[in-house]
């Protein structure tokens, strides 16, 4: 199944009010300064907690770039190993100096789409993300803000009513399978990270964790993965490689890697303390 | 022009005294301890220098291996970025914290070869390296020892009379085409960074500098190129990426990778300052 960009049912799902309210927060957040900046002059409350610990600074100004938050993208095809790597830089810097924000908890709303449509969705496509929302949410934790992030439900298949609190921190790591497919969120990077896992491997983790874990047939799991799992990564995903900074290679499993990183995000993260 | 492993007039030249009396520095700085690591039972003023600016340090014992030298490999095709990324980290930490070895500086010694035939050479090949040099001295300078590098004479195809010293320091970086190639040197590496640079964008480069800067004629350049330098980068260079824990696309202008190199090399450099 493949989809074309721009007429979907996902831009319906991006007018209904359950959107536009988490929306609001942010756009809150963005009042009254330009994006990504931080001034000292139109300090609010939103910036609180994002200043909270730094007790060298006595003043923000917007020149100082090293004030604001940096942004990192990890993006790579699916069973890359991109969560593991975050997963590991969140749990050793801790969420006070890292914030983590997974492209699967934006799948678009579907509102009220049978259930049977909503299955045949294919989320490895661009158009099951709602991008307008990340990147607003993205937006308001680089300006400091804190945002109420969706929770998807997988069962049912849509966005429940649940949300999770982020925290506005030094260093933002956004990851998932198309984190630089989209332009407006992806020049926010300042640094690009792909994970670049053959698909013979990407193959078997996704086998072992559906068939073994999930109780799924093979069958069932080879059949997704050639019908969507693979186009996408071929059209979507691969070529988004070319924006990469940095590549990974069996990630995941990478410690010379993961320790590179981690080096960076520690200099930046720990640079006022 | 391709070239089998093995029979090559390489292997002749390894015999050479002159090589012999490269060797016995680093062999002597081996003397009474494993390879890769120091002991303090076993100090001897070899570790001097290696030492000198560890203050907080009492005692350095073989299951310390923080206190040996972190070993950069740094590979990639020709006019990839290689030398612009050691450059630079040489540049920014100094040689006190990070020593640079060049495989160019281990063509292997010609010896009495005819000029004509050491022309006739492709330089692209592993042949082309006197391995076993190159390790001592990495072996040297991971225990410690400082080490005379061969000077290579570009002009007369050989190894010159000239060396250069090399002190040993914290990090230690070693970059060329085939640094992954030889596998005793790749098994020293703890962190294998591939500089993965487009072959047209590597052409470009070489066509540039040959071209302009060298007087060459552009039929020179690629015919030397389609003969020596794409066919070894298929066959050896490329296929040694496998060994990268780290890949480096548009290497030399990619400062964001640059930076998270440096963050990795500047944790380990002033660790213990």
């Amino acid at each position: 199944m493949t989809w074309s960009r721009g007429s979907s049912l996902f831009h319906q799902a991006r007018s209904k009010s359950s959107i536009a309210a988490y929306r609001s927060l942010s756009i809150t957040a963005q009042t009254g300064r330009s994006e990504g900046q931080i001034t000292s002059t139109k300090a609010s409350s939103f910036e609180k907690s994002f200043d909270e610990g730094r007790h060298n600074q006595s003043a923000i100004t917007s020149t100082d770039v090293s004030r604001r938050p940096f942004l990192i993208g990890v993006a790579g095809g699916s069973s890359s190993g991109k969560t593991t790597i975050s997963e590991r830089l969140v749990e050793i810097m801790g969420a006070e100096h890292l914030a983590r924000v997974e492209l699967d908890s934006y799948y678009a709303d579907l509102g009220d789409l049978p259930l049977e449509e909503r299955r045949l969705v294919n989320y490895d496509h661009p158009d099951a993300f709602d991008w307008p929302l990340l990147n607003d949410h993205i937006a308001a934790l680089a300006n400091g803000a804190s945002v109420q992030i969706p929770v998807y439900d997988y069962v049912e298949h849509n966005r429940s009513d649940e949300t999770r609190l982020v925290e506005p921190a030094r260093v933002i790591v956004v990851d998932g399978i198309l984190v630089f497919w989209d332009q407006a969120l992806r020049d926010r990077f300042d640094l690009k990270i792909f994970v670049d896992t053959g698909a013979d491997i990407r193959l078997i983790r996704r086998l072992r964790r559906d068939v073994a874990e999930r109780g799924r047939t093979v069958e069932s799991v080879i059949e997704q993965y050639l019908t969507t799992v693979k186009p996408a990564h071929e059209r979507f995903i691969e070529p988004s490689k070319v924006h990469a900074d940095v590549i990974i290679p069996a990630g995941g499993l990478n410690r010379p890697a993961l320790e590179v990183l981690l080096a960076r995000v520690r200099e930046i993260a720990l640079d006022d303390e």
